[in-house]
């Protein structure tokens, strides 16, 4: 996959490409990112890519021609055009799936003030990261190039991210490590005596205790098996024997 | 305010913190960034900092001991510790504002497979930023850094962000500049005459529209004036004739 990223701010990308799973992923090939200036588009000598909004106003807004020259000049047969914005629909996991299948991926980020409205006749989808305000779209775009590159075939390994958040539709179940014993806390019994049906027994149980307690608007979209159906209800049954 | 933030990956940051609104916020003493090293607070001489799960299972787990180190060596007495987590509450325009109340945050990001379950007793609140599932809490710890910043007195003009989607509790109107004319789309005429009441009126208008069609999950909460109830009443005629 490609991912080619629209930006005033190409080099807020340099930490982002350099470290971790994305480095490894280009350097496997696994995709290719690309951090692309908006100003090398503009046809001012200033580079200027923005102008006051019609009709007044705080703020800048970014021109409608400088980046529909960005994105032609970009983009190809097989391209997904993808607008950062808090007014588009919000990302999620499913999302994220839904973006591994394009061959290119075209991430266009404002800054500031946002776009001039037109603008978004040339986009395929806009998508918002959640109900909060960024100074730009370049968080929110190395969020999206995170979850999708994850997400692709030799990117991490695979058991790395079936039992993650969200990918079962119910939160993970709680993790623990070495020290055994830290500041009076245990790791609990049934994770040290080696009984792997009983380890996946409680791990099950304390997913779906996770969801119950914390997102009970996930548990609603969730279909449980008959087993998940007897773990949920002794957990109700715990929960009310504790109150 | 100052923000501390905790990773196993702080050139992550270089980009974030030496551009835009956060490199002058931090030019202007609005607020200090600071990304500081986990690994610094391993007591182990190949500076590890996690290790393999308790009963099985791939990837690594972050310990609880160094995570604990790491948060007393750099809390003070008036700090708000902020775990990165898909598990948490999800962050949205009323927590960051209610961020902006403290003066010390810490952001603790985990990376690849997550938490000691243990760590989240050290902690005030866990926090996500949206249903999908990243490589580590660092982008979210950009996320929220930003949106809390640019809240701050004096980080920008307070006129940029009063119009802001999610600040009013609608989305945003749309904005338009030069040029007037652009592949067959013209900018509404309305914004061009210099009549500020009318102009005022179509944004609200338009502000209302969009989020009637986005996002009637925010019109459902919001508190709308009697001149916004018959401009709401308009849109939905106009939009029952245009079917």
């Amino acid at each position: 996959m490609r991912i080619k990223i629209l930006t005033l701010f190409p080099s807020m990308f340099d930490g982002f490409i350099q470290e971790s799973i994305i480095k490894r992923s280009i350097e496997k090939g696994v995709c290719s990112v690309e951090a692309i200036d908006i100003r090398d588009y503009s046809n001012n000598k200033h580079r200027h890519v923005d102008d006051t909004p019609c009709g007044g106003g705080a703020g800048m807004v970014l021109a409608v021609d400088v980046v529909d020259r960005a994105i032609k000049a970009n983009k190809g047969d097989n391209s997904y055009v993808v607008m950062m914005t808090p007014q588009g629909k919000t990302f999620n996991h499913q999302m994220a799936l839904d973006f591994t299948k394009h061959e290119e991926i075209i991430l266009l980020c404002g800054h500031y003030e946002g776009f001039d409205e037109r603008i978004r006749s040339y986009v395929d989808i806009e998508v918002s990261i959640g109900d909060f305000v960024l100074t730009g779209g370049e968080i929110p775009a190395m969020a999206i190039s995170d979850s999708v590159i994850r997400l692709l075939d030799n990117a991490i390994k695979k058991e790395s991210h079936e039992d993650d958040s969200f990918s079962t539709g119910l939160l993970e179940y709680p993790q623990y490590t070495r020290p055994i014993e830290y500041d009076g806390m245990s790791v609990p019994e049934v994770l040290l005596n080696g009984n792997h049906k009983l380890i996946n027994q409680y791990r099950k149980k304390e997913s779906l205790r996770k969801t119950y307690l914390r997102r009970p608007d996930l548990l609603e979209k969730y279909e449980l098996s008959k087993e998940e159906e007897k773990l949920l209800k002794e957990v109700k049954e715990e929960l009310a024997n504790e109150e």
